[in-house]
């Protein structure tokens, strides 16, 4: 992606319409977030009702869409997946940031930071974009480890198929800080506040069969996820 | 709900098609999988495409439907609430447990537990049923917090819609442990593994205008979601 970052929202149906005090027009924010989120949730039509499954994904800000690429994998015999090709799908990622405890249920909410995209899929058919986005899942999930593993077999991808989804259409939404409550019910003196939530990693576990050492690139991971480095017993 | 817990994906469309063996038709499993969730992913179909939205639910199993009802509400205002009534929608709830670090791109994943409901959205009349559901929602985020507020108010109620989906078509699907690799890649001696990740909360956090003491439902609450009991400087 070249230029100046663009304002998210530029259709009808990616425009936050309520609570629109919380819609965040910055792409840098989307982009932080989507690289922050390790699942989306990826919504798409299945006859007469939609389906929402969580997928891994990775964004390629250099992709070939307008706006940057989104892009999900899956087996190539899923129906999900099938279904979801050249068709208009629904991929969105959450990070839950905390509890917001108000002083009426009405107001009681969630703190959290939402990416809303919304596009039409393309099939990845071109070989070196489908190795580089499948690279980039790797590395979306743990940086540094596509390159420390073999690279996919021909087998391997003949049953996997690569979608993108162009991050033109997208709305982010992110609530934080504590309750916005009546002023009679904070007169009133009940206690409000709100809970902090966060997601931390625990020691990585080595596989038995080849204990050896854990490489730095997933200790260093661990330790970006809020793992403090230490081991059970070490 | 009586009886026996009866086995889950009674229908085509809520049964597991791909990695069966992840597949676990144990309603118990589900419903420990949606005490625990705190936010949903819910997904309806707007003109030709999927919107999914986060939102906050409660389950009750004891609740009219069949298999039990899960609850979600909103503002009448909301576009997405409004197409959901009477439609079918899917609601996901997802809780990721770790980062699964094969030797091979191909094997990695995640561990998780993800529960997928869909259902045809009947719209809460029902003076009690409400009420009761909105406390159910209160109380699934922070258990004892309904109790410790005022009931809403006649013009919150007016602005409020509760949304019940039944619980009877479900999948649950469950990933756990390390990666399950390729024989020549384990022999290769690349290093396998994987990263534990969970939610944790942090101390509760006053709203200045009534710092008072933390209420002991919230500390409570706090402490069953990781936090360790101690204020920064205290």
């Amino acid at each position: 992606m070249t230029g100046p970052l663009e304002p998210l929202s530029p259709t009808d149906r990616t425009t936050v319409k309520r609570e629109q005090d919380h819609a965040v027009t910055d792409r840098a924010a989307l982009h932080a977030l989507l690289r922050e989120g390790l699942v989306a949730h990826l919504g798409v039509v299945k006859d007469d009702h939609p389906v929402v499954l969580p997928v891994a994904y990775a964004v390629d800000l250099d992709g070939p869409d307008d706006h940057g690429t989104l892009y999900v994998h899956g087996s190539v015999a899923a129906d999900w997946l099938r279904r979801s090709v050249d068709a208009t799908v629904c991929v969105t990622v959450t990070e839950l940031d905390g509890l917001v405890l108000a002083r009426s249920g009405f107001n009681s909410s969630m703190n959290y930071r939402s990416a809303v995209v919304i596009g039409t899929v393309r099939l990845v058919d071109d070989v070196d974009e489908r190795d580089h986005a499948l690279d980039l899942i790797v590395d979306h999930v743990v940086p540094g480890r596509a390159a420390a593993l073999r690279r996919p077999t021909r087998k391997e991808l003949a049953a996997t198929a690569v979608l993108a989804v162009p991050l033109r259409e997208a709305s982010l939404k992110v609530s934080e800080g504590g309750p916005d409550d009546e002023p009679e019910d904070v007169e009133a003196g009940t206690w409000g506040g709100h809970v902090p939530l966060r997601r931390v990693a625990d020691a990585p576990v080595s596989d038995p069969a080849t204990p050896g050492e854990v490489p730095e690139h997933v200790l260093q991971r661990a330790r970006d996820l809020g793992w403090d480095g230490g081991y059970d017993g070490a």
